[in-house]
């Protein structure tokens, strides 16, 4: 149900919802209708889900986080009960300076580091901080449907540029800021997802990154690089970040703990030039997130568990990928193509012509196995939640596949069922 | 520092604070001027501190939450580390529909209540989903300022009411919407804090009460209606709420865990019509707050915890107000005027003519004391950060004393030293 379609009715004449603001009106709801994986009824035999970037329960941290938590409200307990700041706790962020630093030069200190609820709540500040109505922001052709949410709150204009395996089109970016700047209308903002896209697994190659930054700077547009699957490599590292190799100037970039971590501790974080800084936090209202998580996510950090923990789901993930990508060539090679996952938690399918997607999402029903439709990423076309739907419901060539959350013993039989649904869909358009 | 004076420079002209939207324009920072209780540098005697609304480090229950963390880390481990969806966890809402129901009889159901990063997630969540830029929201005359400022973010125009100590003036309110009618900018919301209000302490009166419900009807005016201190009452117990005399219609109630468990939590939360929620949870972008945080809160609401809690915390703050009540008798009668808070963190003290509130300041921090100058909370005048500043930095006849953080044995030491304070001031304007 799109927001704008909530009307309240009170015989009174009290108000309800006849007067939703243009950002509700602009945000709608989550997407929630055909192969958006929410539409599949948990029955006596659930589906295998391949639908949620979550974290695999066997690496969420329960003891260490247990442990972290007595020790906090045990030594800190002031501190970690009261507000924190809307900047949030210095140690933590004084460990990202390092550790972020140490990943790809990015000029580091505490002061250019905000605590966030999650790398979406980073985005809403930066929104809120940066964008008015009307202004154009570009993202990338598919892009977190979460991220676009919270980019329309803020009621901007949507423009897209292609992605293809080495990250989004800098020649289409090209185009696209020269046309906008000639209509008078310049990009204010870029939103990309340079390493392990979500949801197409891309990741920007580092020349192309260049470019990028060379475009945006001329443009004057802002960057926001989320950065929240970064660290979640396979075999070799991404490239420095667009924020390190711009020294951190017109630049901003986002990351979580959801990830790296748990997505139920609610903690992401920003990095940007100590003038932008400023101006996010001075923009909040939200009187911070927990003191309380962020000094025991911060006590996990610096006792060191972080840098044992990360390494070991790089591996984890890594083999759950290999998983994924042998099913796929046993079972749907002659139906889709896809490219091997560098890092992160999706794979990125697209059907071979003549696959029908929603005789693919009937025969997925029937056989057992979920993912999430292409169009429910695509980020262009109209404004509002239909923005999610360039194809229609379910309608799109591509598919998304999250390997992440499912356990290590179903995925052969998943991408099976796959394979099964795709043979049936294969040739029905 | 407003934020609209944060200027990014760039060699290379890459984008920095140049462009902050209007949102960020009219927030500015949080107000850190003279009585703030922030310009006070903390020496090698530090001032006793009447500043901020926070709990007694005394009543913070650190075991508590440390045994409710560790049992839902063991038990419900996954649900409680993953993404827990933007209305939260069922347990705790149920639990608060049956509290809130036994407390004032508002219709209660798990359905009606959203959690949300504190009671400023609630007021911020309400502000996206029903405010455009000019929209006029009405607020007390003293109000609290993170609201303000939350309110501001959404650009309405702010238009306030007189406060008395049974709360705002109704023939006034009655005035102000006829006006706004009258214009053609009927009033879309009333933001009120109806028990025991920051910072006047004031408790809007049951006939108060009816007079504001039928006159926010009459003009299609959504009532929002902060209960955060409700809960801490010395004596009496307020009268029902706005919510629950409405039934719910035309009236969203936000509160907090703040006040009765810890700020550091960052959990609050929101009760509402079946449709307005729905709204709200749409629009919503932050994927929810902590699941961990709050099963870890529903655990110590449903073992009875907080049911014991809560009363002892009405018991003890009671206490501290009675302290505070005879030191200002003893200390400042001939000084100023004020009324026995019946509940909350906080007294309200309203200075004698001729005393110059800027050489009461100077004074105050000569003795070794803080408070908060009126002017902080003074929510008409300008748009922005300015609206806090209708006298001027620190320059009101009116101050704000929160005892709820000082510890006992300092109370009547720092009523003397305002005593004394108000003594030198006295007679200098």
């Amino acid at each position: 149900v799109a927001v704008s379609e909530v009307r309240g009715q009170d015989p009174d004449g009290r108000p309800g919802t006849e007067r939703l603001s243009q950002r509700a009106r602009r945000v709608g709801a989550a997407y929630a209708g055909p192969g958006s994986g929410a539409d599949v009824p948990a029955g006596e035999d659930p589906p295998i889900g391949f639908v949620a970037g979550l974290p695999d329960p066997a690496v969420l941290p329960a003891g260490e986080l247990t442990a972290a938590f007595a020790k906090v409200l045990a030594t800190d307990t002031d501190p970690a009960l009261q507000y924190g700041g809307a900047q949030g706790h210095p140690a933590l962020r004084e460990w990202l300076a390092v550790h972020w630093a140490a990943i790809d030069g990015a000029p580091g200190s505490a002061a250019r580091f905000t605590l966030t609820n999650g790398a979406a709540g980073a985005l809403a500040n930066i929104a809120d901080t940066f964008l008015d109505p009307g202004d154009v922001v570009v993202v990338e052709e598919f892009s977190f449907s979460g991220s676009v949410r919270t980019l329309l709150q803020a009621t901007p204009r949507i423009e897209t540029v292609p992605v293809d395996r080495d990250g989004l089109d800098p020649d289409a970016l090209a185009d696209l800021l020269d046309r906008l700047a000639a209509a008078g209308t310049p990009a204010k903002m870029l939103y990309t997802i340079p390493a392990y896209q979500n949801p197409t697994g891309a990741t920007l190659a580092a020349d192309r990154r260049r470019t990028v930054l060379d475009l945006c700077a001329r443009h004057g547009t802002l960057i926001v690089e989320d950065e929240a699957y970064r660290e979640v490599w396979f075999g070799t590292e991404p490239p420095p970040s667009l924020y390190a190799m711009a020294g951190g100037a017109g630049v901003i970039r986002i990351g979580t703990f959801s990830k790296i971590l748990a997505p139920g501790l609610r903690l992401g974080w920003c990095q940007a030039a100590d003038d932008v800084t400023g101006a996010l936090v001075a923009t909040r209202t939200d009187m911070g997130t927990s003191p309380l998580v962020q000094r025991a996510v911060a006590r996990l950090a610096r006792t060191g568990f972080l840098d044992a923990h990360i390494p070991r789901l790089r591996g984890h993930y890594a083999a759950k990928s290999a998983h994924v990508v042998r099913g796929l060539a046993a079972h749907c090679a002659p139906y889709a193509t896809w490219q091997e996952p560098g890092g992160g938690f999706f794979a990125w399918l697209t059907l071979a012509a003549g696959t029908d997607p929603l005789a693919l999402a009937e025969a997925a029903r029937e056989e057992g196995v979920t993912y999430v439709s292409g169009n429910v990423f695509a980020a262009g076309g109209d404004a509002g939640a239909t923005s999610f739907r360039r194809w229609g419901p379910g309608d799109s060539p591509h598919l998304r596949l999250a390997f992440s959350h499912v356990p290590d013993d179903e995925i052969s039989e998943g991408v099976r069922r796959l394979g099964a649904a795709l043979a049936r869909a294969a040739g029905q358009r």
